[in-house]
């Protein structure tokens, strides 16, 4: 069985993989590390790779006291990805997102794939069918546009996502909640109708935390998977040794 | 004349007007505001009242040194507005949007009004034929999007406002200015679009420190006015002393 561990800006999440079956999900905090892990590895214990994917300022270093236990993969830019990176800063294309492209190309073969990943940020990322990755778009997530109106002006409150009762917002709360939520709809739709203009065929992959929020407002019809990036780490791991 | 100050959550805008002809514009940082508007004064000596608008943490007490000089008006809630304000929580409507949709009101007479501010905060507000004032919404400008990326991210650098090449950005900085400013212009389209399908009719007012850079990117045709809430300042300002 293989852990994945996908550690992003906010917070860390694993899930268990028999084949390509999830066993069970974890969702904690960066300071919870290795007390979680030690409990997972207790609670499964026939776990033989953990394989990481991270963006959030967590070394491999964290790992190494699970070196005897299990054998430790942290993905890196010079792993296998079984798509060609036409990124011009290859080295700079975030490791989530690689493993993201890398998730679409093996589990949507010989079609155009865009992965939309709404979490902390708000990844976009286009693989053509011919296996290219071409690059795509990053703006901040739902939550850092209420942390930045809150923490950037001298009298906006903070809030917490909620579904806007109108695009007229007629309160502060309502009008915040409009401009971000609905912004952000706007947004993500605006995007997908760009490709839909250049691209005849495409899937579009819907993931992050607030891929199930998001997935009923849009005005295309999208599946959400808010899974899928755990999936495609799993998915990276075996090609990976596949083509080691 | 009238020298109208504008104290934004970033920086002071300010401009003289001889009835309704702007005779020059001013912009500076906060911390300069005596200085700087005891220079205009000294430069533009006709000056009889200095009208203010501040969102920015500025107060009234910083006007007073001048008292001796010109007639001071620091717009609150309780001064008269030229529409009916519908707002749920009237106390908490930004002084700046209340600005903006009386010089909407007196500007456009009986029609439909969306006034589009895009500055630290990109604010929507909305005064219908009637001169009611229904609400709007509220979402982080170009810059804050920008230093939300790099500010709650280990890894995203902080750039600033560039005119993405593709909406497929081919290396990090491409992505981000794609992000930032097609996201950005995505939701100000679609934004438009959702008042148009409810509005048959209505004038869309663009202003604010990006509203040249937008004008010419959105799908939609609107003319840029940077200039519109001062001037809307000065005619809030004549409608005050008219029905005071």
């Amino acid at each position: 069985m293989v852990l994945t561990v996908d550690v992003g800006n906010t917070r860390i999440k694993a899930a268990v993989f028999e084949g390509s079956t999830v066993l069970e999900n974890f969702v904690f905090e960066k300071n919870e590390l290795e007390k979680k892990i030690k409990i997972i590895l207790k609670k499964i214990q026939n776990c033989s790779d953990l394989v990481v994917a991270s963006v959030g300022n967590v070394e491999k270093q964290a790992f190494l006291a699970f070196e005897n236990q299990l054998k430790i993969h942290f993905l890196t830019h010079d792993d296998a990805f079984p798509f060609i990176n036409k990124y011009a800063t290859p080295k700079t294309l975030g490791i989530d997102r690689m493993v993201l492209a890398a998730g679409a190309t093996l589990q949507y073969p010989k079609q155009n794939r865009l992965v939309i990943d709404a979490g902390t940020c708000i990844t976009y990322d286009f693989i053509d069918e011919n296996d290219h990755y071409l690059g795509g778009a990053i703006s901040p997530g739902l939550r850092l546009r209420y942390e930045a109106l809150h923490n950037f002006t001298a009298r906006l409150p903070l809030l917490t996502l909620e579904k806007p009762k109108s695009y007229i917002g007629d309160s502060t709360a309502e009008a915040i909640h409009s401009g971000v939520v609905n912004g952000f709809v706007y947004e993500i739709d605006g995007f997908i109708d760009e490709y839909r203009e250049n691209f005849l065929n495409f899937i579009i992959i819907l993931t992050g935390g607030d891929a199930d929020f998001l997935a009923k407002r849009l005005k295309n019809t999208i599946f959400a998977n808010s899974n899928f990036l755990l999936e495609s780490l799993n998915q990276t791991f075996q090609y990976k040794i596949n083509n080691d």
